[in-house]
Parts: structure tokens; C-alpha cells; sequence
């Protein structure tokens, strides 16, 4: 069981922004610190600024901000977001499944109140929580030879 | 975020299973009620027989049966033992992951919490609680022509 790379990606760049509020981030500089390519972080920024959790300038200067605060950016709200496909077993897509007992039986039922447990957890948390205390040692100020 | 086809089988084999518990049960129903491929089958049944879950009947009249009472079958631990990778995101498994704010992110520890909560309900509940009033239609007895 795992969340798709896209969400991985995601809270990896909103962390990374978040910790940089007080300026213009861009896709290079997310892409070199996390070693990630430019074109899926391209495509997860889209994303991200459909859903309002981006702001993006675009220009020679331009770049990416939160588009609301870190402590407004629900996890389990975003996190249901990004994933596509919260369709833990496929008969959760009745119409698409092809489970010959998908009518009777209480598998679903179990599973979709697990589904819902794990996202209480999520809903309970926000982006300002995972962020206390990190930095990226890559964009520390450097030495300046004072000490 | 879903779990694996192979839990999703396994379930609908040991259900189908638990619901003929008075006779030995062969792949090949199972492949035709489900509409599954053997082979996937032969790997289920081999995964379950090695973990307790079925016991399996060699022979021209062979099959497989229950391995402990349904009862018995806690859907978490199952489910557990089912799914190979409970890496929800790349960092649960910290020796491979390539993050590189790995060691001061906080994001692992509240999903594993989320994890734990999702398997939390599934260990409330067991294989018996999936099979109350199931039947197979394919399997019911024909009409004797008596009314």
C-alpha cells in the first residue's frame, strides 16, 4: 500500500516552500535539492496551483508561493487531492469492478472505514506541523568567515 | 493509495473458501467464479499455505481448505502478511530513500500514525465478519424442478 510518487512529490515541494516563505521558489532550485525531475515537479505545480495550495508569478523572476498558509493546508484534504485513485481494492469502483460478489459483500465496507481512519489521522495535522524545526542544509546561509 | 491485486485476490479466494468450509476447494473454481487466472491463483494459494491460512490436499481429488477457523483470521494481520511493501512513501524505507530532509521530517511519522490507524480497524475484525450471509450464485444448489 503506498501513495502515489505525485503526493510524495508534492509534500516534499510544499515543505520546501513553506520553510522558504519569505521569497519566490522555482522549479530548478526544487529539482536540485531534492533530485527530482523538472518536468514531473512542472506538472505537480500545476496541480498544486489549480488547488489553490500555489501561487505562481510567472516572468524572468518568477517562481511559486503557498497560495494559503501553512497552517490552513489540511493534510487529509490535500492528500485526498492528489492521489487520483482512492480506490483501496477494486470493487470500491462498483461500476468498473468485475468481483462477482461485489453486491453482498462486506469487504468494501471494512476497507472504507480503515480508508477513513487513516485520513482522520491526516485531517488531524497541516502542513505548519511538519515543518517545525526543518531546514535544508543546502540553502543555509554560508560561512562568512566571521567567528 | 491502494493495496496490492494480490490482497485483493487473496481475500476473495479465502472468503469464497471460508463460505465452502465443508468440502476442499480447487484453483480452477475459484479461477472461474472470479474470473482469475490460475497461475496468480497457484501464488496466492502458496503464499497462504505457507502462512497458516489455508492447508492445502494433494491428489487427483486435492484442494484446499481453511487452515484455522475464520473466526480466526484477523484481516490486519492478514493483510499485513499480504502486502509486501507497507512503504506508504519512499522515506518509510529510510535506507533507500534519496530524500534528502530524510532525518528531520516529520511527514513519515505522522503517516505512519495514519497507517496504524487504518490497520487499527482492520485488526477489529476477521474473515468471519466478511462471509455473514454470503453466498456464490454460481454455487447454489439447482433447482430440483419441486415447487
Amino acid at each position: 500500500m503506498k501513495l502515489t510518487a505525485f503526493t510524495d512529490y508534492a509534500l516534499r515541494l510544499l515543505m520546501y516552500v513553506a520553510v522558504n516563505d519569505d521569497r519566490l521558489v522555482s522549479i530548478r532550485e526544487v529539482s536540485e535539492v531534492f533530485e527530482l525531475s523538472r518536468n514531473h515537479l512542472m506538472k505537480i505545480v500545476h496541480e498544486l496551483g489549480k488547488g489553490g495550495y500555489l501561487k505562481t508569478v510567472r516572468g524572468k523572476n518568477g517562481g511559486f508561493r503557498l497560495g494559503m498558509l501553512a497552517q490552513d493546508i489540511n493534510l487529509g484534504q490535500l492528500i485526498r487531492y492528489t492521489e487520483d485513485d482512492l480506490n483501496v481494492v477494486e470493487c470500491f469502483d462498483d461500476k468498473n469492478s468485475n468481483c462477482k460478489i461485489v453486491e453482498q459483500c462486506m469487504l468494501a465496507g471494512v476497507l472504507q472505514m480503515a480508508l477513513n481512519s487513516f485520513f482522520s489521522v491526516l485531517d488531524g495535522h497541516t502542513l505548519k506541523d511538519l515543518i517545525e524545526g526543518l531546514c535544508f542544509p543546502e540553502f543555509l546561509p554560508k560561512d562568512t568567515g566571521l567567528s
